[in-house]
């Protein structure tokens, strides 16, 4: 099982070079072997059929929202396993050949998503430029490390101006200076890490269409747990309008009793579930159970019920 | 452990003799040496020295409600088990000295509960008697029996006129005809008896003070995992106003999975559970565990998450 | 409408004189004449009758419970409204002949319940002593006074001892220092007094038996308006067993808004619901509502919807 | 106020001509006179300045799910109303010049979706076919009209087809034949067209993200009055990661008594609500009440109420 602290094969990640999934991935294995996939299905069926030990891929943005494309494909696809997430704040910057001066640079090149989140930096600080969008921010600053390029500087990831040999002029340009995007590393379907004390664990419920209520009933496995709800997704299950499928995170381990009895609430009530896997939080926050839901609470109750009637557990073993 | 089906040593009842708890013990014990108590207290103290195999004493009826010393002695008292439930249609006969004709009657003697609940039959055809409210209906059996008794007829369980050898003159002449009483043998702490598919299990609950919603969330336990309840009291604890216990009846053995899973939410929640026994439903009625609640689908959880994370369980035991 | 600070007529009360609830109701009208009930019903009667403009009967003890008898008649009797409460601690005396000194007393005269709870008292203070139980403390204390009585002593209220001429012996002998008992002030049907800003209402609920979780679709409406309980009791229907109502105390006052949403939400999700009235708590505790059902929250809640349709209100008036 | 039913001045659509929005708008408004805009933007600010009497956008896709364009203009950006809803099936067709013959056609033309969607049937039926991706379905019809074209065929909208003077070699040709997209018409803040008895409401809902269970208890607002959930996404609201709002569609119109006492319940647990709009739902289904949730069970609860206390309404309005 994949794991970031002892990443030994080959890495795949939704390229191209340079990109923030590019940044994300050396950011956890700065030496690892690293492959770029064209598209987050052929990252993930990499891992699938062996070829990387496990790829990187963004989940979730806090601008754009959910990676649909990943969500759908993880859902929807042969079982994988999330073994860890990465955080990386989306900073942009701008990209010269050596020896442009800011001042001079008239004809910026980007990709459409990064020329928005970059306008109001442009506006103010580049009056006088024109804004081409192109097909990526790698793309861009490849093309503007070309000394004979028409354009002047790229808007990009740090690491594009790395690869690519150009100077950043001015870096954290974006207009939004808290956008963030998380990452998930995905591994082969297995036994998911050890629990740390703070971890994450992410689920896929597939409600009962006929089923009043089941999304409400679907929340109230985890709030009658005491588990905290970190992201839910709806997301259609392709099959008719209105036939959805929820993307859920939540604070814990599936080694949490707490964890474990959600979880198979959840299963009790959902027409499917797909487990994602459990993994350390990025942000390192440790959750705080509220009474009556520690594991100590778990294991008293346990405990307490044994007292009672000894031979019950044996007996639905049994059943 | 006590069961009516094999009971051998004495059972005690909350007496005198001639009560409906006596007539309710001789319904399924006819054979067994039964010896009375002045009190439900005495009753259910006869059972934790060993006196009795096991006590029959009345929990609730469906006129006056719960029997508040049966509740409060089993909620706060020394551990024992409900070991079988009893219920008994609250029938009165009017019961005479052989050769009394019932038009002849002109005073009555009964208990005032029994004068109560017999109103508007004796006003309609015992127009012209007096009725006369004293200590028990058995004792006024035992007086009307007195040849010189200056009673001509006694309101009475069936049971006392037989007791006294007097003749019932006439039978089921209470008002409300529907009326029962409901009655439990109660053993000492242990195992509760196999669950025979068609159960009900009795706890006592003690809420939190300082947690709002308490109640709601005690209820939530059984509703959360499909389980139906079929009586619910509040109690004082005695301690101060406002300071709450819950006994509770639910459909179901501690050997469901269902109920397990429900009590033991109920001790992480609540402040003290007092289990009380699971026991064959007196009524037969076989009730029906909605999709998502029955055995199977937990079992089926339990399987899926064990394939999830094997490890887990282990780990849990361990910690 | 009957008030405390204002009452004119009559008032009854469960009497005979001398008792608690004589005690109670001198405790918030010293100067009004007062007529004893020897039942709760009788109290409550006159009342419907117009033969008294108020009466005071008991409702709730924080040792035994709450009394059925005042809980039945208000929820099935004809309408009446509680209009005030009061707390009265349960305090025994032990009353004498003037010139008994307490290391004397042989022989002592009290209703079981008071002998039940200064049982420890009794042992401790007069080991030496016999307790006689007879049918009331009120009883009590008049056969004391008879200066042939048999008796040294009566357990009893202090007002009996003032009545009958007794000496105070010794104060606060229960063996419970904090037993309370609430009463209430109950009227005629009618409006209910202003909200004081510190204000309960009570309600009994009778809930559809054919609906699976009624009791927590109950409790949900006042939990999903922020409203606090303070009491909940079932009783039965006296239709069948396991046919219950609920009477319930809750935070507020019927003008509050949070309240008038949550008493039409009950409406609608049961079968009958009996309004008892709003009235001042007796404790004065001002109750804090939490964020999101406060008066102001729920006021503008109603603008912001006025906002959307405005036209919407005057359609439902029509319909 | 905007309805298909009397629309006068022009309307507004995400565009360009030829494709599945301009076709729904034409199948609600066939003889209106229609501007395209080259993104949902620009398409809703026409409705803000005036410049388009009503838009119509996508909101949602059976396959893809919600569109977040709309989604995130219409809850961020100054206040709309959704007035109308259009379902259209998604039936892409094998668009050709005249005289052309599906079995020879050698190169097709389309935009990524339509090939990715109609994949099993291109490999099925034109096995020697190649597929270049564009633009858009529009542009790759107008593409296949010129004379000298190098693409024998597009994969577009009937529309398109018509619109560029092609012939629909094969119709319905999308591999699931059941995707359906959902238009709605926006107009100016207002209020909504009358209710029609088969209404859907659109909100959007920004939660506290201090208060533990938000989500859920936005939910109870809605299940706690028998409101049905029709459409739930959670959006990132670009603050921070784990900050959402949640786009929520519901059965009814704001003139129904359960949907104005929901949505006053929305407003009081929740930090801010966004009131998009009642309308007829496009599929005629309506929706059933159950007992306690019908307008009757409001209005009865409304009467009962005022009876109880005619005067706190009135004290309401003045507080």
């Amino acid at each position: 099982m994949a794991d970031g602290a002892r990443l030994a094969g080959v890495l795949g990640y939704f390229g191209p070079q340079g990109t923030f999934t590019h940044q994300a991935l050396i950011s956890i294995a700065p030496d690892a072997e690293a492959q770029a996939f064209p598209s987050v299905m052929l990252a993930l069926d990499a891992v699938r059929s062996g070829e990387t030990e496990a790829s990187l891929v963004p989940i979730e943005n806090s601008v754009e929202g959910g990676v649909t494309a990943t969500l759908d494909n993880l859902a929807m696809g042969a079982p994988l396993t999330i073994v860890r997430e990465v955080l990386l704040p989306v900073q942009f910057s701008l990209a010269v050949r050596a020896g442009t001066k800011t001042k001079d640079v008239r004809r910026v090149l980007t990709h459409p998503h990064a020329a928005a989140q970059c306008r109001t930096w442009v506006t103010r600080h580049l009056p006088h430029a024109s804004v081409t969008e192109g097909g990526s921010t790698a793309a861009a600053a490849a093309e503007v490390a070309d000394p004979d390029s028409q354009y002047d500087a790229a808007i990009c990831a740090r690491i594009a101006a790395e690869l690519y040999g150009l100077t950043v002029a001015v870096d954290r340009i974006a207009d939004n200076a808290k956008a963030v995007t998380r990452f998930v590393l995905v591994g082969p379907a297995g036994a998911p890490p050890a629990r740390t004390g703070h971890d994450k664990t992410t689920v896929v419920a597939y409600m009962y269409k006929d089923r009043p209520g089941a999304l409400l009933e679907i929340l109230e496995q985890f709030a009658g747990r005491g588990v905290n709800l970190c992201r839910i997704e709806s997301r259609p299950t392709k099959a008719a309008l209105g036939d959805y499928c929820f993307s859920i995170d939540v604070d814990g381990h599936v080694a949490d009793p707490r964890i474990r009895e959600a979880l198979k609430g959840l299963h009790r009530v959902c027409k499917k579930v797909v487990y994602l896997g459990s993994y350390e939080r990025a942000d390192g926050v440790v959750p705080s159970a509220t009474r009556g839901f520690t594991d100590e609470d778990f294991y008293d109750a346990d405990l307490w019920l044994e007292n009672i009637d000894p031979t019950a557990s044996t007996r639905s073993e049994e059943a």
